[in-house]
């Protein structure tokens, strides 16, 4: 069982810098992310645009807004628990909080703070009826791990940038990459589509387009797609795997079930001086969240953080009054022992 | 009479954000600050500190933030009148604002956004009976612009962080440069205590310590400061300019006589979803408002900036309804011709 004092539903930016905001009040976090990574969206979906209003940067990567809360947070030392979606939450006697993931994974905290963004990211499914036998078993929504695929045979689905990209990084991993596509025609950033242009020529990349896999076959583990191509009909194609990269769409999932006031998708709160939701103990915060005026822009969810952190510590010690100190003066006392903090002034005699 | 959509009273971080946001809105600004320069606290008083807090940022000069806000706000032209207090405020017939400041240049706007910070910034006089009759007649509190002083003779006294960086930056300009100070010791950047030690020793800097400039003398403009030694009695001492810099105390000064509701010496906002004061289209953002659960973080302010923005878009046209898009999506299109954007998708085939 993982305990902690604020568990983190969600690690894109608003629950990575909540971390840091719980960090300066010396409470400690853990976060639950259904996608394998930190980032959220700005992660998996454009980790490589540029964001334009996040305050002080005119402009800045996503992947790279990441990286950088990444190391702010890190002095904080939070827990992650990645690939799994919370699922279930249980109030216990002492008035803290259970959660628990599709894997079975326990946590347990006396605040949970739900920065889901708009919801768990569900991979779209192609409309195979026996897909869900092999799932975990050759089929593949999400690359997790693209060392698994080494020196394997894998099919790749889709027409969109991550099927382009994912077909050119595991070219040099696997021992063969096939990507099926419907139509000709893909639609990515210009580099990714002719780079699979190029490894198509060379032979490193098998493309088979205007076509579909209809099929998947095999006993214990996945050998072989069928797949229907438009004018030479059905082929019979061995693989060990089938990634199907057909985008991820956010869904609220398990946490619609979990009580709390639910308003066009999002979870309701009441006010906006502490963001708590309709069960004292659960915040909602960043993009999950709603209410009167809410903007679902990063910098709301920066915001929101420090604020719901703030009626966190007083839940968690209800005695103490904590006395707001600004980092430039009081500086950041990492969990890990590392202090930063602005340089002292000296008192020094000229004579 | 300088006309805008949003005029802003004061142009700390929050204050210059508010450019960017309503900019995102085609709305156009214009700033007053009472201090020379654009920053705020940021650029005035503690440009070389680390800020800690900033999100995204692990540590930040606080002079960089304010240049990296002034870059991301440039394609939005703001206008500026600084170093002039806003003074009064009238609300005209056609139900917009004019704003005078204490030197009489006038500001109409439809909408008023109070960014104050902890008020203007006033300067600490020292307690000579005449120095009123000498201001801008020699005697200066801030250095708006060091080359008044090129080929003059100055009297600075103080024992900070500003008092020894302007001896030094001075001790280039100025014909002579002597710096008065109470005590033997000060209190300031090792750096800079020690290049004044320094410059003392080549004779650059005359340092006079444990003295007090009691009285200033002159007609027309100062020609002498007489100064009290602690051991050599009297000292006449002909100078051009004598420049006191015992720091800045802040003061919500005549914005508290607007009629708006001030409580703890903020500006209270009854609501956190526009921040709008008691009087409709004035609004209070930033370290200057005050509301249940308030946090004085520029964070916040960068929030409460964006969620006023659409507001006051609202006020300003009635009729129209604004979609957001994101940055990302729908890029930043300047005021200058200028637009900033993600790099579009291509959609091609690959034969």
């Amino acid at each position: 069982m993982i305990k902690t004092d604020i568990l983190i539903i969600g690690a894109g930016p608003t629950g990575l810098f909540t971390v840091f905001e719980a960090g300066l009040l010396k409470l400690k976090t853990h976060l639950i992310d259904a996608l394998p990574q930190p980032g959220g969206q700005c992660s998996e979906i454009y980790p490589k645009k540029p964001i334009y209003d996040i305050p002080g940067f005119p402009e800045i990567l996503a992947g790279d807004l990441v990286n950088n809360l990444m190391e702010q947070i890190k002095p904080f030392e939070p827990g992650f628990t990645l690939g799994e979606r919370a699922e279930t939450i249980e109030k216990l006697e002492d008035d803290t909080f259970l959660v628990t993931t599709n894997k079975g994974t326990k946590h347990n905290a006396p605040v949970v703070a739900i920065a889901g963004g708009l919801g768990s990211f569900e991979p779209r499914k192609p409309p195979i009826p026996n897909i869900t036998d092999f799932e975990d078993k050759g089929v593949a929504y999400i690359i997790r791990d693209p060392e698994v695929y080494r020196d394997k045979r894998v099919v790749i689905a889709g027409g969109g940038d991550s099927a382009l990209d994912w077909s050119i990084f595991l070219a040099d991993v696997a021992s063969e990459v096939t990507l099926v596509h419907r139509r000709n025609e893909f639609r990515g950033a210009l580099d990714s589509v002719e780079r699979v242009a190029e490894l198509s020529k060379l032979g490193k990349v098998n493309l088979i387009t205007e076509a579909e896999v209809k099929e998947l076959k095999g006993e214990d583990h996945l050998t072989a797609v069928g797949i229907k191509h438009k004018t030479k009909g059905d082929i019979h194609f061995e693989t060990d795997y089938f990634i199907p990269l057909f985008g991820l769409s956010p869904k609220l999932g398990p946490i619609g079930d979990w009580g709390l006031e639910i308003e066009k998708n999002a979870i309701k709160v009441d006010n906006s001086y502490d963001y708590q939701t309709n069960i004292p103990g659960i915040y909602a915060i960043g993009d999950v969240n709603t209410y009167k005026g809410k903007l679902k822009l990063i910098l709301s969810g920066f915001h929101e953080a420090a604020i719901m952190c703030q009626s966190a510590y007083q839940k968690i010690h209800p005695d103490k009054k904590y006395v707001m100190k600004y980092t430039t003066v009081g500086g950041v006392e990492g969990f890990d022992g590392t202090k930063k903090e602005a340089k002292k002034e000296v008192v020094k005699a000229i004579n």
